[in-house]
């Protein structure tokens, strides 16, 4: 038989971490199969490869990232630390609990820089079609050369889906949206709260995008920032000048009336809708679609796609645990690849999935979500070598950062947490997050001069007047 | 033999003008091949077809469309009317030369609205991939329909590429860039002035899209608007506040240095940097690479892609004339498909498009490109029944518009030509093009009360005060 080829789409956290499992298994000793990395940006890292266009790349294809200056890690890093590469490995000292996007970058990349396994993807390569030959069992990748324009086409056993789904906005209609002369953009195309100062800002959404997007507009002088929900509220204790109102019934020029009869004025408008579920290189047959979901239907231990088990997804679930749980995924699917699982017949498969979608509906919240995405990750790293770690200490971690963000969700980046893997006590930023403006990683590890934190902390520095006096709790 | 099946992949006006010369032959008697049209928006129309979106649209899709609020049409319709379908038959009365995209989006429409095409088209349907069977010389096109995500591929003999070449951004990178904190959208993302008022602009680029959102900025009070270009100013007679500078050396923030030393601050960027062409469904061997200018390579006629006389492109070219070279081009594949007109060898092909390209590599501006462009026209005109226009005047009428550009960029649009078609002399729009501020098809086509416009000459609409001391000329 010989050597199986696998193609692994995208090389973001997800597409890193098979990389690394299957790497993990050959410094052990394994055979493994060969293994061609298709990405479409220049560098790896996904969503944490920060792109200052928006729409398209400088390809023309849609941008990949929806990331933005000034964005910090909106959880904390204690609970997506990977448990075979620790953040005392990476840094070598303890920093902060919420690290700007830089140094999550850096630490991702750092696990696999030194691999040699970047000289193995194919960058600026975008899969423009899949096809799967079902006499032969296999898969034939066609794909574009981004920067020659070449395309070609190659065989492969399996393929493993690795593009994430927070890529392509989600746009809905508003009536009368096309009337407003400010600016209209979804939090996919946000790249930095600066614009915003004295704008009175309408965020519609009511999820980490909107209450991100939202507190950054607010650090950066928002005139006011007003959040419109459907279903309900976030309910935190936003400071003077945010607001909650339930969903924009219509706009007539730059005047919104909300649902509940309230009219505001607005300069501009975030669309924070979410993401769709998109794979325009994939059949519809193994195209997986669903809402953003913890347990999206059709996938096997939330990795296998049922119809048809050569393909394999990566990351698809919404995220509570994230690096770690593509890790526990990517370990997974490397066993099954490599025979060291086997795969139970579809009626199993099946079975499996009626058991895990029928605890998934009863949850009832939150906590419980939580929970079972702990569970979840276990059930993975039980049946892997990826080394185990305190899921229920992560679960604690989680519902404390709930908790923090209900107490003031303008300081609860400057908490810090214990890693389940080390011990380590997270170090407090040197300076607080709401007056941190430099998001830089050699700013995030340096050591400002104590005369300037303390200009900071003092008053001096230009943000604190507001803060000092806006700041609740 | 089987009735030919063709495929048209895109329906703006150039698919609408192939839709258009097969269903002119049909009702001549003619036996037309089996045609089937794709178009991933909702509607036809291609760049008219206004989206409020930028980036993605409603299916993840990349917008088509680079138009914005209060587009007015740049150039004289009097060039671009159809041979074939006047404004006057449309209409049915003198309009302007210049009328606003719902105008024209309604002219394209109305050709083609009784016809029973628009049944015919495939909407919400991207086409995801083209294979080409060389054995079978047939052509098997996957497509996706974007509302129910199923994917199917069909076989054609022939294809007909009018996705157009306006629709994916240049967007190169600058320094420092990613430091500007202010909005930096490319030009295609651009869909109005309004909130650009009081702001201080930087525009890159030396094109239609710098010039029309440059005036676009100050019609709507723009604080400054600085337009930077690469190998040459546009050198309008710019009122005050418009001025142009060599290329952006670098960002620092807000501030931008420019090639010659100056700086300036500026609060929003719109990057009018072009266009690419990018036809992402196309393997490398059937997709034309081309800068954007009036001869592409390798197309002979301008439409018959030489690797693959099976595969034709419309409006690839760089654009003087538009809907009626769209339509010359749309008659000229008709008949070849037809089988009306002999393809030429491939030799002889060649030698044709030596004979133009040697004609192109002399042309020496402006006057020479339109004279080229009017040739190339006749020339395709000739060889079908496509009704025969004065192209000698449409040239005088190109050039007339240049001149009245250069003598006041803010008011051209306010002249009227005559119709090479039907001698009718253009009317005067009711409101001067830089105080008319709605640009629907219904206000265009209304005749707003005495009192109304004399409050708008007067001075007293709220427009006025600026444009009585700011307007050249």
């Amino acid at each position: 038989m010989s050597r199986q080829r696998i193609a692994i789409i995208g090389a973001g956290p997800s597409g890193m971490a098979a990389l690394r499992a299957f790497d993990s298994a050959q410094r052990a000793g394994a055979e493994i199969p060969e293994i061609v990395t298709y990405e479409k940006q220049d560098d790896w890292g996904g969503q944490w490869n920060f792109d200052w266009r928006s729409g398209t790349d400088r390809y023309g294809e849609s941008v990949h990232s929806s990331m933005y200056r000034n964005l910090w890690s909106n959880g904390p890093k204690e609970a997506l630390e990977f448990a075979e590469y620790t953040f005392d490995e990476h840094f070598a000292r303890p920093i902060s609990s919420y690290p700007p996007r830089a140094a999550l970058w850096d630490y991702i990349d750092g696990r696999v820089r030194k691999s040699g396994l970047k000289d193995e993807v194919q960058f600026s390569t975008a899969v423009r079609w899949v096809d799967y030959d079902r006499d032969q069992d296999n898969f034939t990748v066609t794909v574009e050369n981004l920067r020659s324009g070449t395309t070609s086409s190659s065989e492969f056993d399996r393929i493993i889906v690795a593009t994430g789904h927070f890529s392509f906005p989600n746009v809905p209609e508003f009536e009368g949206i096309e009337t407003f002369p400010g600016s209209v953009q979804h939090a996919h195309d946000f790249r930095g709260a600066e614009n915003l100062a004295d704008k009175r800002v309408l965020l519609i959404g009511a999820s980490y995008s909107a209450e991100d997007i939202g507190v950054q507009a607010y650090k950066m002088g928002a005139r006011s920032v007003t959040i419109s929900y459907r279903t309900g509220a976030m309910g935190y204790d936003w400071p003077d000048g945010m607001e909650e109102l339930p969903l924009v019934d219509h706009f007539e020029g730059g005047t919104v009336r909300f649902s509940d009869g309230d009219t505001r004025e607005f300069d501009a408008v975030i669309l924070c809708t979410g993401y769709l579920h998109k794979y325009p290189f994939l059949p519809a047959e193994l195209a997986l679609r669903s809402p953003n979901n913890i347990y999206p239907a059709d996938l096997y231990r939330g990795v296998v796609w049922q119809e048809n088990p050569g393909v394999f997804y990566l990351g698809a679930q919404d995220q509570w645990f994230t690096f770690n749980m593509f890790d526990a995924q990517a370990w997974y699917v490397r066993d099954l690849i490599l025979g060291r699982t086997p795969l139970p017949s579809a009626e199993q498969r099946a079975a499996h999935m009626r058991t895990w979608r029928d605890r998934f509906q009863e949850l009832g919240g939150d906590a419980d979500d939580v929970r079972f995405q702990a569970d979840y990750v276990r059930d993975l790293i039980d049946a892997t070598d990826y080394p185990m770690f305190d899921l229920d200490e992560v679960v604690r971690i989680f519902l404390a950062w709930k908790g923090e963000k209900y107490e003031n969700i303008l300081t609860y980046r400057d908490k810090s947490y214990r890693s389940v893997l080390t011990g380590t006590v997270a170090s407090t930023h040197h300076t607080p997050w709401l007056r941190e403006l430099d998001d830089s990683l050699e700013r995030y590890l340096s050591t400002p001069a104590k005369s300037e934190l303390e200009a900071i902390l003092d008053g001096t520095d230009p943000s604190a007047e507001r803060l000092a006096t806006d700041t609740p709790g």
